[in-house]
């Protein structure tokens, strides 16, 4: 064979086994993750429009490629691809790391990953989500850094992450900040605790976070993911709490118009709870249903002048998702799925008479397919 | 092995088969859809330029993944990645659906899919295309939605497609528009006939669609496939006719200048003969020949105060293709080319004094290979 | 099997083999090249920041699709996604090519492919490089063209290219040029030699290119690698010498402000020495250090009225990296490293009194690990 440039070996490695071969040791697949679906969306109950739309494409890559080697790459086609300032890589790059396994019960991760602030909503496949709560929505989610897991037993599994706590640059999100200026080590520490009870019928994952946005600003985040099973039937109760010193989900500073305050807002807490329930008729037809309220908070609201009562609270979310979902095949992780989304947006008095804000609603019902395709 | 986040299983799912030994049901390939060129410009005669140029590269994966579904899915990486407005896929993918096969006659598919407009020459690779005709160069050939195919022989199929008429938004598309609103349900309809007769030595691929662009507004497309082979000749004959109320080719309201009406026109018509000839000298040597005739139209050009005798033509667009192709293996789908595309812009008396434009011709000598290679 | 759209034969191909039986015949690789680090940045001797990094990330497919054809690509996920004016192909794709292997003697390369315009540093594998020098950094790498290689013996390889030399046009490069008109085929011509001497104890890559910018401005590149191992030690000199009659390089033309010559100026001059030294202390750990010295001439600086001593030098560009490396497994192609890059930038006298430039140095601790990894 000719020989090739950058054929890329990393300089000078004494690999007993050849490149060629190697695979014959791998245990990798190839996932489609795929929400395909039409949308009938409406707004304060008026029908705006019918489209299809491609809801989720992330193509993954994932497996062993070594005894003690796992890798995972994930990308989707529904995000532009860039070159981020911090990391370097994509926006639309969701994962690319590898984890080590070093023993049976350490592992550890180095690359951009999931940042495993836990409870359930946000560990799900993101194809199995209907619709984020406003939290997870608004988070960012990926993130690049290194992590340890500790698995003492199958009953209980810790995770610490240190992890550059955004993508882009301090002025890239927040713009042009009077109060806050760039730390020098922007990072994010997070710590979470996976717990299987009574055989697995009570499962949690809590997670505690603490987020570096600038000095002297950091975002406290808390969240606790309790699972229960009882046969046909399942019940998970996600709580979030979220404290940022620096408006980082943003939605108390996009309420306030740019003439009043144009910058991220100092101090502000968002507060989430979600249900899941899921009840399986048969295994191929189960019914689900999702709740959730968002509540948000702006906590130096006194500082405004025009505040004279005081007010912290600036908006409640509500969303609720029944849903019917139909698995065809009993060797294909594929099902199609009919639900209503339906959202209520509420603001507090103090907001719509300061901020100029009016309560709405929207809804959509919508019919699909979803899967984590194995293709390769 | 370590417990991951995000490893999606579509919740709850009761998979008799683990994913990672489905692979051992599939058929899958990846192929890359290559056209390299070396090309040498020129524009009324004279020379402009010479370069080499990857006209296409499209990476692909399809194949069945199991008994009863077909995936796939195909990226060119010579377009921009983006999140469009109404599809949310990227534009630079053309392909990511499923098909299902229901029955021995009918299956259903989808996600984003290939608009079933026929005739021939939209129906090949267009890694085959050496320059595609006006119609079918500026539409819009990759949209998202459902489709079902009958086929009740092989001599007969019938597929019938519902599409999002558009992957952006109409202001997005048509920019503000006086005269047309968007529609709530801006939906495309296609219907295609396949015929095979005479034990396939005549081949038909014709097809109807319905556009929605506007309130309104719709476009009616008709394209009529047919293809003769008689040993070692081949021809085809592709007569198309589009009837546009907003214009969505846009070559008539490109040749209006804003300044006279800034925006998409109403009532365009788009007739289009093309004609392509193989002849076979060896299993490995080809000649062949296209020949194109677009005709442009604007149908109430009777509304301009100028237009005095009622001229509704614009532009005649003639295009003239003859190539030589070379396939050296017999075991690899490769060809090698060379060809000369040549151009003629012929426009109306009317469109010349009205609109400033002026008659041109372009041509290219191009040598070059062509391949869609399977790589997995 | 349904009859599918664009499932894209190149028309009327007489293959013997059925697609999907001739991948028995390939054999291909896919490999994630990952360079992941965490930074700790100094400028001047001052801390600024820490963070993590995804250094590099390139996706890569490559290997033998037929017993004739070698295929080969790789993108990026740390750059933008484009469609370039000249090539048509994104810029974040290194390579999408194919090698016909002609005879045992003689291949030819034609898609977009590595300019072989060698030395050590720019052939290596991106990955294994800490930091590039100058002349490589500025470069324009990935070109889009023809190539053919003869090998005679094992001894000695020879290649000779003709690339389109850039991939964007002459306008989006140089902006308006007063100077300089765009010529008619702006091609890139280069020859390297590869020889091996004393069993390989000695490897030398030398190249010459003749990149065509303007109508009479061209690039003349040479670069001379040398590699000396003995035993546990190698040793490696690359001298690079780059004459440019418009300055494609640009640190010239960036060093000067643009309201004193606001386009790419003419007539610079690069020279570059780079040194490598690599110790194995086992075959698990080495010890690397690699020096460089990057030259910046502005040969016409004469012209500068106010230059009155006739200065040429615009400055140096120092940079030295000592490094530690680890493999830990034997049978997987990964180390993980620590190094310290630090470089130092001097202006010349005439540069910081007419430009206004200031010396500055910067420099990062770094750990991180490197690996070409096959997932595939």
């Amino acid at each position: 064979q000719k020989q090739e440039r950058q054929v890329g070996d990393t300089t000078y490695y004494p690999s007993l086994i050849p490149q060629a071969k190697q695979g014959l040791l791998r245990d990798v697949s190839v996932i489609a993750n795929m929400n395909f679906a039409l949308r009938n969306e409406f707004q304060d109950g008026e029908y705006m429009k019918t489209r299809f739309r491609n809801e989720q494409f992330r193509l993954e890559i994932r497996g062993k490629v070594h005894e003690k080697v796992y890798f995972r790459f994930r990308d989707r086609y529904t995000r532009a691809q860039t070159s981020e300032s911090v990391d370097n890589l994509s926006r639309s790059v969701d994962l690319a790391y590898l984890r080590f396994d070093i023993s049976e019960k350490w592992s550890a991760s180095a690359g951009k990953m999931c940042a495993d602030w836990g409870a359930w909503e946000f560990d799900w496949n993101p194809i199995d989500i209907y619709e984020y709560s406003d939290i997870v929505e608004y988070a960012d989610n990926f993130l690049t850094g290194v992590g340890a897991t500790y698995t003492p037993s199958h009953r209980n599994q810790w995770t610490f992450q240190v992890l550059d706590s955004r993508t882009k640059t301090f002025t890239e999100l927040y713009g042009t900040q009077p109060n806050f200026t760039e730390s020098k080590a922007p990072l994010a520490f997070v710590v979470n605790w996976r717990g299987s009870l009574l055989d697995g019928k009570i499962k949690t994952i809590w997670s505690y976070s603490l987020f570096n946005e600038a000095s002297n600003a950091n975002m406290n985040y808390i969240a606790l993911g309790n699972e229960f099973t009882f046969n046909k039937f399942r019940f998970i109760y996600d709580f979030k709490w979220s404290d940022e010193q620096l408006d980082r989900t943003g939605i108390v500073s996009q309420t306030v118009p740019d003439d009043i305050y144009p910058y991220a807002l100092a101090k502000t807490r968002y507060i989430g709870h979600w249900i899941n329930i899921r009840y399986m008729i048969t295994p191929k037809l189960h019914l689900t249903f999702v709740g959730m309220l968002d509540i948000a908070q702006w906590r130096n609201s006194f500082n405004d002048p025009e505040n004279t009562a005081g007010e912290e609270h600036i908006r409640n979310a509500w969303g609720y998702i029944p849903a019917v979902e139909y698995y065809p095949w009993d060797n294909l992780n594929l099902k199609f799925f009919a639900n209503w989304v339906g959202r209520v947006y509420k603001y507090s008095d103090y907001a719509k008479t300061r901020f100029g804000v009016s309560d709405y609603n929207t809804g959509r019902f919508t019919v699909g397919f979803i899967t984590p395709l194995g293709i390769l």
